[in-house]
């Protein structure tokens, strides 16, 4: 049932992705090489699961649901650039800029990242304009200085530095969390969702994206142990402050555990129509990859 | 009274832009280092006047307005970039990755085109959320991959290579002239600007959008002139095609003329009411820097 209804989402997503009018030439080749680079597509499926789960149409709000994950895929872009992260490689392919060059790979981003919102601010039958105007404050604050992008510049900034936990929950939250939160409240918001069911999947989105990012370091961590054959060394040579670092491995997934409950508990008041996002959580707790 | 006026216009958009919430911190501080810089606000100017000549109120418009420098202003950070432009300078300051570095340099733009949507998509009191859904459309489709990013890649695709009129018009009108239409534009769809309105608005700022570039060249070329002693080596060192390297010094200025005249007869519909974005159109083309 679960996997079913998540591939069928995913289909909708990459077939609306896929058709998608972005722009000619060059610039074209290069937002596409990273968009269709096999993501997870975590943050529109989260949307569209957030607004099927109150019982809307979720075939007219597809332009702003797959806005979502040109923003993503715009920060993989910039993230992976030379000055910022330095990554050669994203998904078993060569970075944006290892194939495009830096110059390039910059506007690719800068051209994902605007098209977005061009995306949030089609028209969409059915949907009042003051609701779509709200999705798009709350997606450009998730997405900006107060949200991924200060998200962003704090981690660069704490490279090399030990954070606690508070201070790397904070980051996080920024960092991962605002996308992953807004992307629940625009499928919400987008199919009339009362406050109180925006609510509960707000809650249920920050438990989600904590714990997304808890098994992220977990697997980074089994990764590197099958090679490196300890922790210490792949904290080592990170520098940098992780769940399992701050927590210990078993510490980490205590917490991903309390994570995930968090997120049930959030849902409780929607009943069965909570059952695909319950299934969603314990495939995120789960993932092996 | 041109100048009372461009000066009230600017002491409204300076004050505004120095009471904006740019997050916290080094983003911040980057993020104002580039926004401070002294620029002309052409834009946010171009969008006050055509909201005035309509008799509309400008007090409350003042966000989406001032979002249309944010948008401008992360363009510039970008373009100096090493990986594009690599110019150490602008406006007679450090360029910001000289001061912050590449990677917060990436970021505050990323940051100031973010937050721009976010100023876009703030409620108006007395403003329709239909029209405004309408600006934010057209602000992105300006800034994105078919206007300013779009042209963008165009001239850095172009270096090196002859373009003809046709073509370098067209490069002007995606990377400059989208956003400065969509400037005149945003006025006036906000203060509820008929079709007519909006359309001699549109044609008003195509035809100063290229003067101002036309402009460009020529200054660009005159101080040169006076250290190098002659066009062709200026044309030689940039290897760039302009309007006076296609048309020559006196052909470029009678192109500059004649987009005048094409400005002012856009606006003779609006009558008086024209009469600021008349004198505007003659400021641009007799600017000295």
């Amino acid at each position: 049932m679960f996997h079913q209804q998540l591939e069928k989402y995913s289909r909708l997503i990459e077939n609306h992705l896929a058709q998608l009018s972005l722009g000619e030439g060059s610039l074209k080749e290069s937002m596409n090489y990273s968009l269709q680079a096999g993501g997870k597509r975590i943050r529109p499926v989260l949307a569209l699961a957030s607004a099927k789960a109150l019982g809307g149409e979720i075939e007219n709000i597809l332009d702003p649901v797959c806005a979502l994950d040109l923003i993503h895929t715009y920060s993989l872009i910039h993230d992976d650039l030379p000055s910022m992260d330095n990554d050669d490689y994203r998904r078993g392919k060569l970075a944006n800029h290892k194939v495009f060059g830096d110059g390039q790979a910059i506007l690719a981003g800068d051209a994902l990242l605007t098209y977005a919102f061009e995306l949030l601010s089609k028209e969409i039958p059915g949907v009042a304009p003051e609701r779509q105007l709200r999705v798009i404050r709350e997606v450009a604050q998730a997405a900006g200085p107060s949200g991924m992008v200060g998200g962003q510049v704090r981690d660069l900034e704490a490279e090399n530095k030990r954070l606690n936990l508070e201070e790397l929950e904070a980051v996080h939250r920024m960092k991962t969390g605002a996308m992953l939160v807004v992307s629940a409240r625009l499928g919400a918001i987008l199919v009339n969702g009362s406050e109180e069911d925006i609510q509960a999947l707000t809650k249920y989105a920050q438990a989600i994206g904590l714990a997304f990012q808890i098994k992220d370091d977990l697997l980074d961590i089994e990764g590197d142990s099958e090679t490196l054959g300890k922790l210490a060394q792949s904290d080592l040579r990170q520098n940098k402050s992780t769940y399992p670092t701050l927590l210990g491995v078993e510490g980490a997934k205590i917490e991903l555990k309390a994570k995930i409950q968090e997120a049930y508990k959030a849902i409780e008041p929607l009943g069965g129509r909570g059952n695909f996002l319950r299934s969603l959580a314990e495939y995120i707790a789960q993932r092996s990859h």
